[in-house]
């Protein structure tokens, strides 16, 4: 897994690194495309990878009884999936898949995780952006768009 | 401004901080009680305190053309308002107000912001437990709660 650390740079999310921390989230990284229906992950598993969405549309599904899975959202490009592998207990708490075909930046989390531990400022300004992100989702929720 | 230290451990927010971290967030910190509809804080004001709501319950209001302020969300005990202030560009983006008497842990933010940018481990640690209430938030108004 590796992707030249400048791509990293168009990413908002990556905008207060430093080169250094950029080179070294790079390294954690993967850009991929995958296909309509194509499942990121699924509720309750463990999240282990962050997808910034560059191109394309998800579908966020919820299980819901008797109903079954539901979908609870739509999130395109500029939105991160899977944020739940950044915070304990660091298990899904959705179905996340691709509506259309998507680009996606992937992150390895566990790894991301472990980096962090020795530079936080690396993940507060990530946290910074993603907190950024959730705030966005919930007014657009609040507000019924 | 100043509270216990020992105060800050009963918070979930604070459980990952060190003991002289918790310490130099005391320093910032003031409990206090309003009554209801007391506004905390206005849209589009600089976000700087943050607010830990420990008992009691506020409406979250945006302003909606001209149908003015109109009430969006509630939240309770637990919650953390005011989140805007940890996040560039520092400004609310609701008013919010207290629906009955509200206890709340207030956080100097911009002092808090200081404090971060020496030591991030405890940014990191704050900003991790908003994320769970904000991905919580967003599953709650996701499922219509």
């Amino acid at each position: 897994m590796a992707v030249d650390p400048k791509y990293l740079s168009s990413f908002r999310c990556f905008e207060d690194l430093s080169d250094e921390q950029r080179r070294a989230v790079a390294e954690l990284a993967e850009a991929e495309c995958f296909y309509p229906k194509y499942t990121l992950f699924e509720e309750n598993q463990p999240g282990e990878r962050l997808y910034l969405i560059t191109e394309g549309e998800v579908e966020v599904l919820y299980s819901n009884g008797e109903r079954g899975l539901t979908r609870v959202d739509r999130l395109g490009a500029g939105e991160i999936v899977g944020c739940s592998a950044l915070v304990p207990p660091y298990k899904h708490t959705s179905t996340t898949r691709s509506l259309i075909e998507i680009d996606v930046l992937i992150i390895d989390a566990i790894a991301l995780r472990e980096l962090i531990q020795e530079d936080y400022s690396l993940g507060f300004y990530i946290q910074q952006h993603i907190m950024r992100l959730l705030m966005e989702r919930i007014s657009n929720l609040r507000l019924g768009a």
